[in-house]
Order: structure tokens, then sequence, then C-alpha cells
């Protein structure tokens, strides 16, 4: 296997082409506070993972890249939208270390700039129509993958936070919630990569199911990284997952082994605001001997190796290398 | 001119098609909270004036109603979509005389299911191309009408709220903000029909700019209700446009036409929650001395005119009669 830092290297190069489709079709307008809220946590970095998915798989079928770039920024637009609409209702201060976009422009503003962004989705997905002539069947499709990420989105987050009040959360919960929240966004990805691509109904389910793994893979390990990464690295103060409730993995693992002593100390940890550095300390600890962190990457761990195997009828050539690298990656990156 | 009462039993009819469709395409799923929360205000009454443009734009140009349904439908979920967000933004209690979305599920849920209406706006196009097979050209009108106009509405949205803290509005910028907030809507309707009924680029150009005017004196006409209009008609507080300190042209005009000493109540007066009843009957006798309220009626037959004149070239037919007492209807609406 290569190094990290090819596929890192590769990632930021396909951020370059991507972001200089985002800036042209989100350039500032009037009134300017809304262009600047949409604008905000784009300029404030990102990884650009979800178009490097579309990107890939489309090359993986025999796509041209440059042609798929307004698909790929779409996905990285919803994603945006997601995520402000995300920080309104869990009441978040930071993310990619800057203050979120309703504590610097308000929450009505933060909510304006979600849409603004959601409709720039589809926007994009106009030019690449206007460019492409797909057929009215290709067509819908391409619509209903951005529609149906959206809705699991939606149905993902407020699960989310339906959890928060739960002590009672199965681990099947969990990942219905988190094939919702995130995991169905890197299906449409791929999926959306391999039709613009010109993949048949069987690549492009195959590709579908690579990034749903890959996407759960994905969430377990941010999971984990919550949970033990520095603030530098989360963008976010550490234990903020803890103070929130976020019903993680590890908390579902952790809750189901604990012993009542130890069960009443993570259900007052959970979602209380004022805990400690030390009591963060603790419950990190407590995490660990219970192997519920370590329990929290052998999933992470199953669902890379399901994605792999997704991608083993396609021939190999430099995007499926691209794309066994990427899920690995998922699962090492420190950030 | 045929009776109100026509045109109101065509909108009750073409409603009726209307909520069948969404009914289907908004069945309540899980999790049943998100689901409830985007049904509450479109359960909870509505005119369906959107869809009345679309379907009879429609068939103004020679399409089938039935054909239409969806992208008639997808526009009333757009607007139901905005008016949660908007509700929130605004810190609004009652709508359609039935608490907020926000108010009776929390702002998270609210936030949420606006954005599951606003992908359901696109599901219901997916559904329109599956069945009706358009080129790729239609297809990126289509979507650049749903696009632009929702982009317009949350640039007007922002307007909106700017303006609030602001005594020097002039007529051009409120005619701007309710462009975008308001008319944009109708405009991207009675397009969206046409081009799905068959009509060609002139046509389409005319009814958009049919639809404009329309929306333009819809909304003039809606800030002369909320000055005068008693709560049963609102759906919400008599007075409530004041004490939010909202910038209708009835303002602009009275800001504009006033005595110092009138100006300085009248500013007092914008934007104060505290108002009682006798404060809000004295400053409706001030844009009554002022001439604002008439002022703003005047201004909303104008456009009333101008929309007319946009259908002169169509030939008569029963929708070119529905179309002209709509917008009649637009400015004679006891509700």
């Amino acid at each position: 296997m290569s190094t990290a830092g090819n596929i890192e290297a590769k990632l930021a190069k396909n951020g370059q082409l991507i972001d200089l489709y985002i800036n042209d079709v989100l350039k500032i307008s009037y009134p300017e506070p809304l262009y600047k809220a949409a604008r905000h946590l784009l300029d404030a970095g990102g990884k650009r993972l979800r178009p490097s998915f579309v990107l890939e798989s489309s090359v993986l079928v025999g796509g041209e890249p440059r042609r798929t770039i307004p698909l790929a920024a779409a996905v990285e637009l919803l994603h945006n939208f997601t995520l402000i609409h995300d920080d309104i209702m869990d009441n978040d201060d930071l993310r990619r270390s800057v203050p979120t976009v309703h504590r610097l422009f308000g929450v009505p503003i933060a909510i304006a700039s979600g849409d603004l962004l959601f409709a720039k989705v589809y926007e994009a997905l106009s030019d690449w129509v206007r460019q492409n002539n797909p057929t009215s069947g290709k067509m819908a499709f391409l619509l209903d993958c951005l529609n149906s990420a959206a809705i699991s989105i939606c149905e993902g987050q407020v699960l989310d936070i339906s959890f928060e009040s739960s002590m009672e959360i199965k681990e099947s919960d969990y990942y219905r919630m988190i094939e919702g929240k995130t995991a169905a966004l890197f299906k449409a990805s791929t999926e959306i990569g391999g039709a613009a691509g010109g993949a048949d109904a069987r690549e492009t389910a195959a590709l579908g199911q690579y990034g749903l793994s890959a996407g759960m893979a994905f969430q377990l390990f941010d999971d984990y990284l919550g949970a033990t990464a520095d603030e530098k690295v989360l963008g976010k103060p550490v234990g903020s997952d803890l103070r929130e409730g976020k019903m993680t993995l590890i908390v579902v693992h952790a809750l189901d082994h604990a012993s009542s002593q130890e069960r009443e100390k993570l259900v007052r940890a959970l979602g209380n605001q004022h805990l400690s550095r030390t009591d963060i300390t603790e419950i990190g600890e407590l995490y660990i001997s219970l192997g519920s962190l370590s329990y929290t990457l052998k999933r992470a761990d199953e669902y890379v190796q399901k994605a792999k195997q997704c991608l083993k009828e396609f021939p190999d050539c430099e995007a499926k290398q691209n794309l066994l690298e990427l899920v690995d990656f998922f699962v090492t990156r420190k950030y």
C-alpha cells in the first residue's frame, strides 16, 4: 500500500479543482452578509472528501473528471449546507477551528445561508445538465441521489438529536442514525460519480455500496477522534461530544458493558456542560478499560474491508487505487 | 368580470389535486416528529395560490393539468419550506391561526423539517421528469426556475430582516426586497407551468412577467391586510408587522410623508413588542391621514394592471380568464 501522503496530495489536487468551481458558483453577491455566511465554512477549510469520491468514481468507470466537477461541487455544497444547519441545531460554537456561522452571523442569516447553499447544489446540477445533455433517466437518477441524501441527512440529524436524551440506544439504532447523518452522502457521491462517468446499473450499485461502507467507517472513526484527539485536531474543544451527550458507538458500547457504578458515572457525564478536564480524562479511561474504543475501531475496520470488497470487480487502475487508499485514510487520518 | 366565488372554487379544486399528490410524496415516516413538523403548516391550510399559477399557466399554452401536478406541488413545497424557516428567523408564534412549527416542535426539528421540504421540492421535480421525459434543455430550465426562486427568497428574507433595524429604506429598496421574498416564486410558478405546458420562449417570458407583477401586487396587498385586517383574517395577532418593525410600503410612505412629530411617533412604535391596542390604532389612523394605505393599494393596483397586460397576446380561454381573476383576487381577498 502506498503512503498516506499520496492520497492527501490527490485530495488536495481534487480539492483545488472543486474550489475553483465553487468560488465561481458562489461569488459574493447582494446582500453580502448572506453570501459571506454561506462561504464562511467553505473558506475555513475541509478536506473535500466527498468531491473526491465523485471524481474518482467517475474516472473509475471511464468518465472525464473535468466534466464531473459541477457534480463533485454539488455534494460539497450539500455537505456544507448541512454543517451550517447542524451547528445551529447542536448549538456548537466552533467548527474547523473557526466560530460557527450562526455564532458569527446570527441564527437568521445562518439558516438562510444554509438554504442558499442547498439551492446552489441544484444550480451546480443544472450547470452539469447544460454541459452534458443527459437522458431524462440519468437526470432523474442524479436528482434522486441528491434528494435522497439530503432527506437521509435530515432524518439522521433528527435521530441524532433525539438520541441525546436517551440512554437506551441500541447498536442498530446507532448504525441507522449514522447511515442517515453521514454515510448516505458518501453513497450518493460514489453513485453520482459512477452514473455521470457512464457506469451501468450494477457498477453504480457497487460504487454506492462502497460509498456507504466507507461513510460508516468515516463516522465511526470520527467518533473515535472525538473521544481521543486534541483540540487542534478536532477544530473544537476536547470532550464536545461528551458534553453534548452525543450518542456514539463508544458510548453505546460503554453503557452496555459498564458496571452499574461505571454506568452511573457515564450517565452523569453525558450532556453535562460543566465537565472538567479531569472528568473527561476519567471517562476516556473508562472507555479504554471497557474496550469501547478498540471495539469502535474494530467495527470501523470491518466497514473498511466491506468497502474494499465492493471494488473487487473493477479493473485495477489509478482511480481504484485512490478509492482504496481513501477509505484507508478515513480510519488512519489524524484530523 | 366574474364573481370572486368562481375563482375561489377553482382554487379549491386545484388545491385538492395538489394536496393528494403532496400527501403521497410526504407520507409520515421515521422519525415521525420530522415528518409531522414538515406537514404541520401544509395541513393547517393555505390557499395553494402558487400551484394554481403553475396549473393555469400550463393549461393556457395547451398543457395537460394532470401531467403538471408534481411541478405545481413542488412550488407549494418550496413555499412551505420558506415559511417554516422564515417563522424561526422572525421569531413568529402564529401562522394560519396555528402555532408555528418551531413553537410546536422546537427550533432544531423546525430547521430540519424545512430542509426536508426543500429536498421534497426536487423529489417532485424528479417524479415529473420520470413521467414526462423532457429534453435536457427543458430540464435545466425547470431546475433554474426553482433554484433562482429559492435563492431570491433567501436574499429577500435577509433584506427583510436587515431592513427592520433601518429607518432609511427607500421605496426602491422595498420593491427589491419583496421581489425576492415573494414575487420571485410567483414568477417561477408561471414560468414552470408555461415551460411544462409547451410554451415557447416568448410565451414563457410573458408568463414570467405576469407572475412577477402578480406577486408584487400580492405582497403589497398582504402588507395592507397586515395593517388593517383583524386577527381571524390574519391568522396572527393584529399589529404583528408593526411590533416586529417590518418594513412595508405603508411604513416607507408614512416615514417619507410624516411631520417630524409623527415620524418620531412611528419610529418609536416600529419594533416595539409592547405596543397596546390603542397604540396600534393610533398608528393606523396616522397611516390613513398620511395616505399611506391608499398609496399602497394604488401601487398594488398598478401591478395588477401590469400583470394583466402580460396576458394580452394569449388567446381568450378559461385558463386566461382564471389567471386574470386570480390577480384580481390577490387585491380583493379578505384573507
